[in-house]
């Protein structure tokens, strides 16, 4: 039998899909298991977008161009213009979600051995990214204690050698629902313009920001416009997961050329998602005030919680559906299997994923849980009780 | 500014591309172009697809399992019933178009460096996708005297050494039309049991055989089981391109999952697609009938009109829905480009591909074109009237 890539090996398996088993069996006896392990959103897709796709009248679905469909393009810059994002439709390239806009992104500016700076904890899939790429993450740990602030300059400093060729940062952050202001986004803008770099901006939770503050593109910074590269996606914005549709924007036109003979190989984009995602584009404001003012609410439920339970902590995230908590417990892995397996409260028990996950060293996030807020409130605070009773029963709790 | 990648640099423009703005001038011209020149077919989509699409109910279109809906996937196995292709709903991973599926088998198979064996000519973005992986295409080359037939087994061993991995075959071939017969796929068998390779069979136009043939899938092969994957496409099959929906399908567990770590960390393949393509497995046996006829007869009017032209030649091909001719010319980018910007009969002209684009030698191909035949009959008998006209007139004829 042949053998596998080492690439292929390397690939990481996410811990939270070794625990979908577990959940199965739970359900099977009969549980009821809150799922706030995933950034699959709850809220209904705009009947605007549903309409358009519903509404296609072409008789032959063909490709489409491989930057995306122009229309789409155009209609995105009118998105983006109300967040003062000044971009031309050539300036843009349709992925198939964030996900494909981010190995172009890192294809184009990545070769194999080469590094990428990320503040960990973080996604665990951009690991699997550069893996694919041959690039190679080397993460600047942020800490909860400082509510996951970016780390001082010194770190990231440190960080850099000759095979440095980008930084990748989320904003506001999966996992930790961090918000990073002006004033750390120009630190960010120093460091790239020092060492040349580029500087990868995943900003797809745009939209999700609490606490009346207001979210910093990286698109704004002046004097490394060369250096940026936009990641998008209508996933959460439009709670349209299944539409496969994001993209690329960036000012550097190697780079679109580059990223568009990746593109190119791969024919186009999903033609549907496309069309719902145009559609989209005009969804009325007010489902936005009450999505967040929902994603606020929430937020807070889970927020007061954790900090009421003995031995518990979580930072006030300012954005995002995330929150990283510190819970008193020997290992988060064993925790959340063991929630699934041997706990339930009243037939209800929660699945949350460990956020061993998104570090890169197996040492971290072994008291820590990234906890999604994607259930309404009422299901929230049952999930948030069954969390805390969880805690008081659980054999490996360090309290 | 930072570097672009030395993958970026290397990714292939496809020499069709290059010709797109002339077709734009031509047009604007006020002239008739017959677009010959790419595979996108203007039969119509199957109603019973778009009206799955236009009937999907669900409220929030969320991701989809990482390897494909598993009702889509368990009404493939039906499908590949129908071919005596045994498979489980766990054998497939589905990917956007077979473009990602095949990126998931590269990446599975082989690290940067490994080797890759592709009869020449190939599909242009079989080097694209090799790039994108680091991997190396080592072409072996079958000429148009042959009819494009499979090269000797000792070409083969030539071309294999300790960085071999795989062995990638079109079946039907795009872009020479090529079917491959049961003897030469067991030729296929020998060596990658020989050398523990990898067989990729790309079989996208497994329906587009002409004159009574039987495709013969590489899935039927005894002995190498675990060394097949089937990588194939709805995009052709029901003239669905902007679904993207492939799929990779194989019996070896290794590499499924390998090849479904890959798929997880881009989450899921669109949603959309996915249910028309579901939906399109009912499609009437009829439509395909038609389809079929109406290939068989366009394949008919291209082979007659090419063979009649003084110093053009074209094989009689079997499959798919290209055939690669050979033109009295001196070079067939050249020949392309004047077909658009200096050459009108009737105020009309024809797009084809320069087949230098299917080769990786920069020498080869030079008299040669891939002609697809996605127009009515009508329509291509006045696209070879033109190319008839044209070769009598173009300055660097070779005749």
């Amino acid at each position: 039998m042949p053998k596998i890539s080492k690439k292929g090996m390397q690939m990481p398996e996410s811990p939270i899909r070794k625990l979908v088993p577990y959940a199965d069996k739970a359900k099977k006896a009969g549980r009821k298991v809150y799922h706030l392990n995933i950034g699959q959103p709850d809220i209904e897709t705009p009947e605007i977008a549903l309409n358009a796709i519903r509404n296609f009248s072409q008789k032959v679905v063909e490709y489409s161009h491989s930057a995306g469909i122009y229309s789409y393009r155009q209609k995105l810059t009118e998105y983006y213009k109300r967040y003062d994002i000044d971009i031309t439709p050539e300036e843009i390239v349709v992925g198939a979600g964030a996900s494909e806009a981010l190995l172009f992104a890192i294809n184009t500016c990545l070769d194999p051995g080469d590094e990428l700076i990320i503040g960990e904890p973080f996604y665990a899939n951009y690991n699997g990214f550069a893996i694919n790429a041959g690039a190679v993450v080397k993460p600047i740990i942020s800490t909860i204690d400082s509510g996951f602030a970016l780390p001082p300059i010194s770190e990231f400093e440190k960080a850099i050698n000759e095979r440095t060729r980008a930084i990748l940062v989320c904003n506001p952050n999966n996992p930790t629902g961090y918000l990073y202001s002006k004033e750390e986004l120009e630190i960010l803008r120093d460091i790239v313009k020092k060492y040349d770099l580029y500087l990868i901006t995943d900003e797809v939770y745009r939209e999700f920001v609490y606490d009346g503050l207001q979210h910093y593109s990286a698109m704004y910074l002046k004097g490394i416009e060369e250096n940026v590269i936009l990641i998008d996606s209508v996933s959460k914005r439009y709670s349209a997961c299944g539409f496969r549709v994001g993209c690329l924007i960036t000012r550097n036109k190697e780079v679109l050329k580059t990223a568009l003979k990746f593109a190119q190989a791969r024919l186009s984009p999903p033609t549907f998602g496309q069309v719902g995602a145009e559609a989209a584009i005009d969804t009325p404001k007010e489902y936005f005030v009450r999505v967040l003012e929902e994603y606020h609410a929430r937020r807070d439920v889970v927020m007061e919680s954790i900090n009421s339970m003995p031995g518990a902590f979580c930072p006030k995230p300012k954005g995002a559906f995330y929150v990283v908590a510190r819970l008193p417990i020997d290992d988060s892995d064993r925790f959340c299997k063991w929630l699934l397996e041997d706990f339930h409260y009243n037939n209800e028990t929660v699945m949350l994923a460990p956020a061993t996950g998104f570090y890169s060293h197996p040492s971290k996030g072994k008291d820590e849980v990234r906890i999604s807020y994607v259930l309404k409130v009422e299901e929230l605070k049952k999930a948030m009780k069954c969390l805390e009773e969880a805690l008081k029963v659980y054999p490996g709790q360090t309290n």
